[in-house]
């Protein structure tokens, strides 16, 4: 299975594009769509949004990853396996807490090169080839890569910032709810709110916070947009209480 | 095949985590995205919208329903076999129009539990898996329901609500177009609305109703958006006039 | 390969239509969604960003191209095989451009019918099938076509307005960057801007021009959105400065 993490939207040619280079290079491999709208031109975020949903997935998923305000620039292309799963896209710290949480790690320089590439599209044209050698059972097309400039040891374990406003108007956190002191409050937005099982436990219209159904912490309102309550936004911080 | 008729937006990782759970458990069954923006929480408008789409599917089709404001709550899932198409998702009236309109019909409650079970994502942990047996052929993995506590006999036969407003603004209303009377108007917003049977039949800008291509009452403007014409949301009340 | 261009959105129950007749009459062939979001009822714009974007795709491609604001009325249904790819969709200029650039081309009107026509969605009920029986390796269901009243002989080589935003805000004009005379600058509102290969050449917050993956002339700014720096949308004009 190819997992796409992205923020391309779905909108737009870009995913079609990808999708099309897979149904050519890896034909029998399903294809789904993770995110297509992780947070915009910021690995950072990316980064515990996606470290957090990949780990749901079975060992053998390829994600193909792309949030990269560089394309064209310096970053390097990587290949990461890390426990099993595997991972293609731009060295621009979008793997750091994939890595950081790893069990197993090891990690390739792409040295596959196609016969065009654009300057402005490497999702298509680099990126999605590798992921369907990859998901094909093809050897990783890279050299063993030694140098750690992708890697980002400044970041935290967990952030304690919103990285996602989902559908809903939920507001995701980089942090992990297993991570946190039991009894915990959460101050958003100068408020402090309170842990809650789910949605239903509590009165229409309450903001609280839970853990959400991959680990991460995550602010809600019942039947209500906690974005908008709390005016939170991705970026926004949030605060722990003890 | 499995249709998603859900509230979840296509965006974000809700429907591709589903589609991973078909892709793993029912890997040859194709998977169709029905609704992805069904009337969010809102069971009672969904079941007149699934209750219309779904009749143009074949027999033997899945479809995985989500729409569940109540999710970690006591409404019960159900799976429902209403002339030979599967239904499964929760028992708060969703599946309601689907019932009543039905030549044959059987019912279960779920009795297949996950290994986890998060609070906030039935539809992953328990209702994808559950289509996905369904889809494969499987035997229904529930028991046979009696308990008739999702019925909603007090929902009429036909719902003169918009339910619906696409991507162009027209504006879908739960009244199926062959129940009503020939010659019919029909008054929105306080404006009366003429009958007529495609787009292109009338003047760019004239607003009308016309029998849509699923056999409701739908309100649309000839190159122009309906829902900002006529000051429609989800929920306006509509009127017929006789 | 079934490719799909329209302007239906991707939410809504239009794009999972069409997928579900592919899934009954050519179930082994693989579908992408290429754009859903082509220029809204604007065959001109569209027939720009098909022909740049169809020429990347692989010979045999059947692309279902449906921007159609007049479905019910006079415009005539169409097959057309240009280079070995294959569209459907409606004789209304949207597919001018692939056939004036074509080194081969085939055309027919198709002749086949559904057992139900609905008078508002032909994309469902006619093109979906058509596309289908060409993926499938059918013969193409229609009747050599000698009329030429769908071309638009009056329509330029290339278009100098915007014809797609995309998520990011950049701005895609239906110019081929290499039809522009070496060194010309690009006005729009009002501004002139020079090319760049692509993004990180430039300061974040500069417009710049460039030619895009797909060859067109994209306005950007880098890690900016073109579209609200220079006030651009569909339609909005722009000229070249020699």
């Amino acid at each position: 299975m190819i997992a796409l993490f992205t923020d391309f939207g779905l909108h737009g040619p870009y995913t079609g594009q990808m999708k099309a280079v897979f149904h050519q290079m890896a034909p029998d491999v399903p294809v789904v769509d993770l995110f297509a709208d992780a947070p915009a031109g910021n690995p950072k975020a990316s980064a515990y949004l996606l470290a957090a949903y990949a780990a749901w997935f079975p060992a053998g998923t390829v994600f193909l990853c792309v949030v990269d305000p560089g394309v064209g620039g310096e970053r390097p292309p990587l290949i990461v396996e890390a426990d099993g799963r595997w991972y293609v896209g731009p060295g621009n710290g979008l793997f750091e807490l994939v890595q950081r949480r790893a069990g197993t790690l090891r990690r390739w320089d792409v040295t596959w090169q196609p016969e065009r590439l654009s300057a402005s599209f490497h999702g298509r044209d680099l990126f999605a080839p590798v992921a369907a050698m990859l998901a094909r059972g093809d050897a990783p097309p890279g050299r063993t890569r030694t140098d750690a400039s992708d890697r980002r040891s400044d970041w935290p374990d967990d952030l304690a910032e919103i990285v996602y406003i989902d559908h809903y108007g939920n507001a995701m956190t980089g942090l992990r709810a297993a991570a946190l002191p039991a009894g915990s409050g959460l101050a958003a937005s100068s408020r402090t709110l309170e842990r809650a099982r789910t949605f239903s436990d509590l009165p229409v219209g309450t903001a609280f916070w839970y853990e959400n159904s991959n680990g991460l912490v995550e602010f809600a309102v019942n039947q209500g947009r906690a974005d908008r309550a709390l005016g939170l936004s991705v970026g926004s911080s949030v605060s722990i209480v003890a």
